[in-house]
């Protein structure tokens, strides 16, 4: 097979590995240069410092995923439409140089007239999906936008965002609770974490939910270093609450690094629901089973 | 009766009444003094800007509500924990100035541990009810932190927060939506709030429907002056979806000023609910009912 140089690149940061032919990393990197520190035109500097001195060939492929493929990235590679499997992303790459360099497209989900988007995590999935050698399932990818995608036969059937993330950084941040949490989030408090889960997922709302940080500092009920990992629980225990988790029948799949992944394992053991973890790898699995793929055609 | 200076001071802003022996209002102020632009030891010459040449003698009343009476005011004012009437809050007064110038309580309600606070809320609660007639139902008072309260034999027996205003003025100011929405709101589109309303009421959970803002951006399905009241009404829509509305007997009274009153009449009608607008006047019929109760007693 060919050399893989594989590249995830989203919007605040840039991860590139070189696999070799088993899929493996040989090699990775990790540049702080997302694609909104990336001015038009420089992308192809940009790549050009993430992959530098790594040996490559004519016959070396770059598959980048993420939101390079945005319109506010290198080229912009149209959404695929829900459902759509390994195969159909595959076959709508975008090449930025045909035959060298192309970039993964995201995919899109309507309902009701409403659409939804994602970019990378799609790769992920898939990714994921072959780790773990399953072809159905809700896999979630937590972030500062989480997706959540339903598999079934090999394909994404649906999924639906959540900001959480945003959310937490919002209230974090710029909310009248800021001025109630300390500045630093420190250490996670897995108590406070796992009563905020528990209060999100019962009383509901974060509009109503996120005002009890508040409230509890006025009453001195709660100290304030075990806030931020409350708050954390409050918005991951708001985004569970809309699963309808009860309902699923195989473990949930939490595809991403270690920190985020232990919050979400935490929050699923509290509410008795089964899942496993993959790590940042299901994107270079994705990606070369992408280049597997069109080697194969 | 004594003459009665009513004063509403909150966070962000002041305003003070001037009212005669039957509740009426003779001249009525706004000052933008709320007591966060107000130093500690300042807010007797704050106070006294705000009254100045009105006719007063030694038996004026002065009474204030609202965050003036918080830790951060301009003297503590417990909160009255829930049930409680307009007795129990009269009583409760703050002494500035014994006899001459007092602050009212807030309210708090405590539910599984978890406490929720108000003030100046449960002043305009108790007016609203005088003005109506009426000794119990569902109260809302929108606003940055919108409070609903539960009244029945003219008590508040219960209350909660909903940060509905604050955000809304996060994700317009803060999130990545910020990119997408205009710099200015401009007038209400009434189409776009009542579609953000129904998306809110039917597929729920703000941190997914917010999303929606962008994704409609990303493929010009709504035109960008639309958006602002769209997501007006996906915040509005996540906090009426929080109430239980249809188990309602009653027609839910509002309490608000005219722009944010219409907002939320609209919803209501949409919803096929029943509601009733009382205006900021609330707050002073709730002042002068205290006063009138001292009098009495």
């Amino acid at each position: 097979m060919k050399q893989l140089v594989a590249l995830d690149w989203g919007t605040s940061s840039l991860r590139a590995a070189r696999l070799d032919a088993q899929g493996g990393v040989i090699e990775e990197r990790s540049l702080p240069r997302g694609i909104l520190t990336v001015p038009a035109g420089e992308f192809p500097k940009v790549f050009a410092e993430a992959t530098a001195q790594w040996p490559a060939d004519k016959d070396t492929l770059f598959l980048l995923s993420g939101m390079v493929g945005s319109r506010q990235g290198w080229k912009e590679a149209p959404y695929c439409p829900c459902p759509a499997g390994f195969g159909d992303i595959a076959a709508a790459l975008a090449w930025v140089e045909p035959g060298r360099i192309a970039i993964v497209p995201g995919m899109s989900y309507e309902q009701e007239g409403v659409p939804d988007v994602m970019r990378g995590e799609e790769t992920q999935v898939f990714g994921a999906m072959q780790l773990l050698g399953i072809t159905k399932g809700l896999f979630v990818l937590p972030g500062t936008h989480s997706k959540w995608a339903h598999v079934s036969d090999g394909r994404i059937k649906s999924f639906s965002t959540f900001m959480t993330g945003e959310f937490y950084a919002l209230l974090r941040q710029h909310s009248i609770l800021s001025r109630t949490l300390p500045p630093e989030d420190g250490e996670i408090d897995v108590h406070a974490f796992e009563r905020g889960v528990h209060y999100a997922m019962h009383t509901g709302n974060l509009m109503h939910t996120a005002f009890s940080v508040r409230a509890l500092a006025l009453f001195d009920k709660m100290a304030a270093a075990a806030m931020p990992s409350y708050l954390s629980g409050l918005v991951i225990g708001e985004e569970l609450r809309s699963q309808h988790l009860s309902r699923i029948a195989d473990p949930i799949v939490i595809v991403a690094g270690p920190g985020l992944s232990k919050r979400y394992e935490l929050a699923m053991q509290l509410l008795d629901i089964p899942a496993k973890a993959v790590g940042a790898e299901a994107t270079w699995r994705g990606l070369w089973g992408i280049a597997k793929g069109l080697e194969a055609a």
